[in-house]
């Protein structure tokens, strides 16, 4: 059999397999984010040569109806074309001050209810759990660790866990010294020491917008001020917007995560994140990275942390297991640099050492593969319903919808069309039994009002799709209510 | 047998008595924190009748040579009369800005050298520990957590634990609301949160002196100021003191322990907590109750918390199971009353939720009664190793070394004789491989150059006594230099 093959002919049998495609997503035969038949499978029913067959396959991809996951072969995406995304906005750019508590409590109150589909939590490790490996890691620790076990630790960390973390940085390029890197009671831990590192109560702080609510409730709490720079769903902060910003306001630091923004599930492209850092050094400002997420990208190998591009030492780097592993066991950590001795003292003052199982049992974890293992299975089941997820929305939710295309992570950021109020729809939803984000809580100054979050770090059900169709119809009654009052 | 004893047969009898424990400790046959021959076996040994070795061992029980030990027997003390405590000081009573870091940062260097006796640590389960009823524990709730076990727990804690809470607080005659019982990382954390309720930077705390360090570095870290007020070992903080303190000040908040203060093991008695809190409410005060140590008092039944003085609800109370059940644990609470809310914005903002499976297996401990029956034994371990330090404290150092009588806890106040500097000790110490506590850590003016705090929370054995000798001997040489030096 040839491998090379005639253009023209290839034009015929390209159609032939796309055609093939449409069908079966027509009859529901193959899904938003399942698996296609592999090249030989498609090569026999077509009686076609293999090679045609991934040609015709890269060439669907480069038009976006499917696309390929490495080692695991070609997967239908949620939409043949290009879809509507949110678009940046422009913002005043003044530092406010900002009350979040409220609308949050309610939030977290709702998705700890029972019968609740959590929409409203972004907890990825929900879709692929580590319960039965994280135990069996628990049950060997509790028999190694004797007195120790239950004995004060180091109050900058358990020491086999922070060797693994530095492996890890080696990986990526970041050569991580044993002193800077701070265990932490989860990444909030650890962002709230890196902001009492550099800032005292007044500071303005940059943060993205969108961004983490409890970036905004820390800033709220700790007196600070923030100021908003709008990133877009593709290339995460829009770097003009904030060397104007730096250009207008004494800013002392931003909280960004160039990897994943919650809730946008943005990547900055590795030659921004250089951009960003060599800007913000420039202005001697520093740069919080919280990389919670950065684990979990959907494509090619794991960017750069934005440590990576530092050359004045001004990235403290927050990151934790919350999102990879164990949200309950409240490890996360940062490297804090030049401000280590600060940052020990204060996690000394606030909190004493974190908890040594939990450290222990996570070393061990890492140690064994475990954790790699399940970060491979969960980034596919994430990818897959995310590509489920945005064809719900998209099918179901009132027109005009946008839908971010995040890049990694658990949570798409659905934005509506003009009459829907988002608070509204998270209180109607509620009573439907089903949890959402409501977009304002992502604003230090109640933007995205017609904005939602959802997380897809669920177990795939049909349970989940009805109650995406029930969201898209309550979501279209208040906007008929709406009209109908106007 | 009559049980009618003549008074002049008696002064006879209990002389004999007397005469043979003081032969005994003589010749070592008996040591400091050991039990006395039973009633029985001493009335048989001198042949007199059980009821009159009772009124002997009640008389020399007053004379302060034994001491009764609830359905324990009787146990000989170090001394067979009372010696120097440490004296309550005069203070300068000026707020002050405070800088602790550098020394405790050496502290907490030396206790985890391996190899090194652990003086300097006051961590008492060392002495009786949980390890295996815990590990037990935790591997059954390992079985029974599965994925919710890994899953967000709730932010103000695990509700069963916070039951088992409010249970303890009923016994004590305390009814706490479910929602104003906030689980945090460990008493630390409630202490930070409590603080950041009702203080912003600049503001005046009291706090006792001598006190806890890490209560110095917390008030250092939130930019607060701390006025001192003067402690004795006897009862804790002088009300006189305190009320011309509030009097001259502007004080918004006290950080006491009411219970077993940290580093004197003071012992409030229930009216002075009465006046106490009737005082700071009257002038509209928060006090902040560190109650780590309520548990390990050592006579009579458990005294109530501040809280129970209330009337205006300006209580409030933290504590933490570090020091009766699992330091590693990191888990403790506090009861923020009228301030819940913000308390509980603050702990979400600060650190999310406490891990949940050390929540869980602390839950499951105290609903077993596996807790108490540790705590049981934990006192009278520590109770007889209280006598065992004193006895070689005031044995092998230098004369003129006063020692605190703790009511409770796990730690001596130990005042050194003229000429010896603590800190300086402290590293020579070190250089024996044994750690202590320097004084002035446990002031924010570096006062309490001559004293050290000594942990009794370990297992005895020789070396423990060894070290001591070596201590003493330290102490003298330091002594001795200097007077060479004069």
């Amino acid at each position: 059999m040839s491998t090379i093959v005639n253009r023209e002919k290839t034009e015929f049998l390209y159609q032939q397999v796309a055609q093939l495609i449409r069908e079966m997503k027509a009859q529901n035969t193959l899904q938003a984010g399942q698996k296609l038949p592999s090249l030989r499978n498609m090569a026999a029913k077509l009686n076609v040569s293999i090679p045609t067959v991934k040609q015709a396959y890269l060439e669907l991809e480069q038009q976006g109806l499917i696309e390929a996951k490495s080692k695991s072969g070609y997967f239908l995406k949620a939409m043949d074309s290009q879809y509507d995304k949110p678009k940046r906005r422009r913002l005043s750019s003044q530092p406010i001050a900002v009350n979040k508590q409220s609308l949050i409590e309610q939030v977290y109150e709702a998705i700890h209810r029972k019968g609740v589909i959590p929409f409203g939590i972004a907890n990825p490790i929900a879709a692929c759990s580590t319960d039965k490996a994280l135990a069996r890691t628990m049950r060997r620790v509790m028999t190694m660790s004797g007195h120790q076990g239950i004995n004060y630790g180091a109050m900058d960390g358990f020491a086999p866990l922070k060797k693994q973390l530095i492996y890890r940085y080696l990986d990526v390029g970041i050569g991580v010294d044993f002193d800077e890197l701070i265990i932490t009671n989860g990444a909030q831990e650890a962002l709230a020491i890196a902001l009492q590192c550099v800032a005292k109560p007044g500071d303005v702080i940059a943060i993205e917008s969108p961004t983490y609510f409890g970036i905004i409730e820390l800033i709220e709490n700790l007196g600070l001020k923030a100021i908003e720079i709008p990133i877009c769903s593709e290339k995460g902060i829009w770097l003009e917007d904030l060397s104007n910003a730096l250009q207008q306001h004494t800013i002392t630091a931003c909280v960004f995560s160039t990897a994943l923004n919650n809730p946008v599930g943005s990547l900055m492209p590795e030659q921004n994140r250089a951009d960003l850092v060599a800007l913000l050094e420039s202005h001697d400002v520093v740069l919080i990275e919280d990389d919670v997420y950065g684990d979990l990208y959907f494509n090619g190998p794991r960017g750069k942390p934005a440590q990576y591009y530092s050359k004045k030492g001004l990235v403290i780097s927050c990151a934790s297991f919350s999102k990879t592993a164990a949200p309950s066991y409240r490890i996360g950590w940062l490297i804090a640099g030049r401000y280590a001795q600060k940052a020990l003292g204060l996690k000394r003052a606030f909190s004493c050492s974190s908890p040594l199982l939990n450290q222990w049992a996570l070393s061990e974890f890492l140690a064994s593969g475990d954790y790699d293992r399940n970060l491979v299975k969960l980034r596919q089941i994430l990818r897959s319903n995310k590509e489920r997820m945005i064809h719900f929305v998209l099918q179901h939710f009132p027109a005009g919808t946008c839908v971010s295309d995040p890049q990694g992570g658990c949570v798409l950021w659905v934005e509506f069309p003009a009459g829907i109020d988002a608070t509204a729809l998270f209180h109607l939803a509620l009573m439907h039994n089903i949890s959402i984000t409501p977009g304002s809580m992502f604003s230090a100054s109640n933007k995205y009002q017609r904005c939602v979050r959802l997380s897809y770090g669920l177990p795939w059900r049909d349970e989940v799709e009805r109650a995406l169709i029930k969201l898209g119809e309550l979501a279209a009654s208040l906007q008929m209510k709406k009209q109908s009052a106007t």
